[in-house]
């Protein structure tokens, strides 16, 4: 098995690690993405994602990072770790993921492993993507029941990733790896596979329990930061402060201390829309979690209603504003389906909003929101300071030197009560 | 204050424990209760909650336990752990919580202290019980502003219990303790009280900070429990095994390894209607927490249509069952609001329905449910067990032990997955 040729396709949060990862444990890496210029970058050590560094990279010149499929034509073993978005209906998108499997369709030989790392509902990697490799292929899926002879197939699985971008804790390596295929020689393909690069693997009995666990996993999450944002609400409404309540809440030995917020990004806020979609096509409205992304969903809105109000409260004339903190989440770089710049948006529609995140170039964004002015240097004093995130950029400047960027009379709004001091300017 | 007297009303889960920590620490206590049987018996050193052995009381003849007002008379300090529960519509039924600090305002003094452990929502410890006592007793609540000179005042704390019935770990001494009250020199009084008797106390700046932080706890537990009761009609549909999904997802290390099942008793089913409740009065709908009670309180009917539905597949004939485990969770003899007794009663509706529960005595339930067969030993063989609940006595009777009790042909529902073998006959 060493020796065999891997293809990873799509190297992003889960394809990069991975591909590194493999070539580190010598065996001979594809790495494909259908953006050039993310594999020009990659082929000078550049990784866009912050989470590799480029000393990383340059001292792993074995990867062979490449656009075009001939390479792949080499490969035996294809995984599969494109992003599975949601269109602008909350409805699973799955064209890269379809992308890809055509693309594998056309490089996959018989008795070669095809393993999808992309969170995707329970039923896509059977019913959708393995359909279009035995169409496009006239290979077989493996099955238990296909004689032992036959070698007209191929072995489909399906390893969720588990990746936690900016989590150095967490990786890999020491996470726990969901391992499960068509078959059971399948199985024993990936967990062997696996088990190169992974200290903890647990098998699934099917390809559909590795899809339901993953689906699940961000759901939860969701779910629980909705409920805080919904006693956020109700506190709010009898003036009580939802952080005093959740530090006393969690002296209790099972309390589970989830924190109000904006959740946004490709991971948490998308996922519960591929279940309560396939939940909804087979007949069962999933009610309890559509409740929670409807709150999570709200809160850019109900944060620059509170916000709003405040200012309107204090101040008579127009005010300027600087909105500290863009991404989806702290310490990263990444503004995909980022809540707090949709927040930042809603806001520049009623004020002139600076916006500043030292994690990320703001070149690139001045045309997306033409109507928010992305700087890279606080210059300037402000009535309005949102501080949106608790980047370790902001913890490291402190309260007071934020405050100093204040006119007199200014508001500081700490929306993530990074500095203990909520909505108070 | 250590020779002070103590008056406990409420002698059940919550105030029986702490009137025993009280006089172990030389309190002269005095427990009352409402109920004049539950006197009797804990005279005669019985709890019928069983959390407290009779040898226990038995070493501590030091309680007084009484059920006439005279003998309150004598205390100073005051400490209210009634239930709380809801009425029909789901409404706080707060009659024994005002019927307790009506008759505490008939025994306080000035500078008497009086503490409430009861859940509740936020604003009733002051707004409800605190305007009680004051118009009663034409004391005042102590707050910060009363001149040091005043004495015509009373302390008035919240200090919400924590206690899980059945857990022997965490228990009132090792469970942080959080402290409220009216004001500085109230907060300091019930501080110093619980110190002697708990080894972690966290001051709430309010008793609204208290009050919620009680509140939401049960809250979040309740929702977590429906989510994955969600999950599992979702999962159910695609003919996934919900235990196998969460088998592989507890495998990362941030999921919540929370089961499906049914939520009843006088705690998690009951606090988050108090909040919701309240929420509602103060206009805000809390659509989330609501959409997570309803899930729950439905659950009886889908395990009903479920079990149902298999049964029809099966039998041609009258079928009887025997129902196994029925108070609200397992090892416990607390039927309170026990959803295991519901879903026992909707099956006796289709059912003879023969019902069995080793943690209690069974006579005094025949007039309340009268179609049900209380029994206090399976004497003959069933075409349909229902095993409802872990028990520990079930875990040692043994799987193979209760298939004996099987008609050829027959099922069993293990709805709790107790022996991993979830709905196989």
């Amino acid at each position: 098995m060493n020796k065999k040729n891997i293809a990873i396709i799509g190297l992003g949060y889960v394809g990069l690690p991975l591909a590194i990862s493999f070539v580190k444990k010598n065996f001979n890496v594809f790495g494909y993405d259908i953006d050039k210029s993310k594999i020009k970058e990659l082929k000078n050590c550049h990784d866009r994602t912050n989470e590799i560094e480029k000393k990383s990279l340059k001292n792993l010149r074995k990867i062979n990072f490449v656009s075009r499929i001939n390479y792949l034509k080499k490969c035996n073993i294809f995984i599969i770790t494109v992003p599975t978005p949601v269109d602008k209906n909350n409805i699973p998108d799955l064209r890269s993921l379809i992308d890809a499997t055509n693309l594998v369709s056309r490089c996959i030989k018989p008795l070669d492993l095809v393993v999808y790392e992309s969170t995707v509902y329970p039923g896509t990697t059977t019913e959708i993507c393995g359909n279009i490799l035995e169409k496009k292929t006239n290979l077989k899926i493996s099955n238990n029941t296909l004689s032992k002879k036959e070698k007209n197939l191929f072995y489909l699985g399906y390893s969720p990733e588990r990746i936690n971008p900016g989590d150095r804790v967490h990786n890999l390596q020491n996470v726990c790896k969901l391992v499960s295929a068509s078959s059971e020689a399948g199985v024993k393909l990936v967990k062997d596979l696996y088990k190169k690069i992974c200290k903890n693997i647990h098998i699934c009995s099917s390809i559909e329990i590795a899809e339901s666990a993953k689906i699940i996993e961000n759901t939860q999450r969701d779910l629980n930061i909705a409920l805080i944002n919904e006693l956020q609400m109700i506190f709010e409404k009898m003036n009580i402060n939802i952080y005093d309540v959740l530090d006393a809440a969690k002296t209790k030995w099972n309390f589970l201390n989830f924190q109000p917020g904006l959740v946004g990004g490709h991971c948490i806020g998308v996922d519960p829309y591929y279940l309560t979609y396939k939940a909804k096509k087979i007949g069962h409205k999933p009610k309890l979690i559509l409740a929670g992304r409807y709150i999570n969903d709200e809160m850019p809105n109900y944060f620059k209603k509170k916000i709003l109000n405040l200012i309107k409260k204090k101040f008579n004339k127009k005010v300027n504003l600087l909105f500290m903190g863009l991404t989806f989440k702290e310490n990263c770089n990444d503004l995909r389906n980022s809540k707090n710049l949709e927040l930042c948006s809603l806001l520049s529609k009623d004020f002139l909003v600076d916006a500043y995140d030292p994690n990320m170039r703001m070149n690139n964004f001045k045309k997306i929101e033409k109507k928010i002015n992305f700087i890279n240097k606080i210059k300037k004093k402000y009535d309005v300071i949102i501080i949106a995130l608790p980047h370790n950029n902001f913890i490291k400047m402190g309260f007071n030197n934020i405050k100093k960027l204040l006119k007199k009379n200014g508001i500081i709004f700490d929306l993530k009560n990074t500095f203990g001091k909520f909505f108070i300017s």
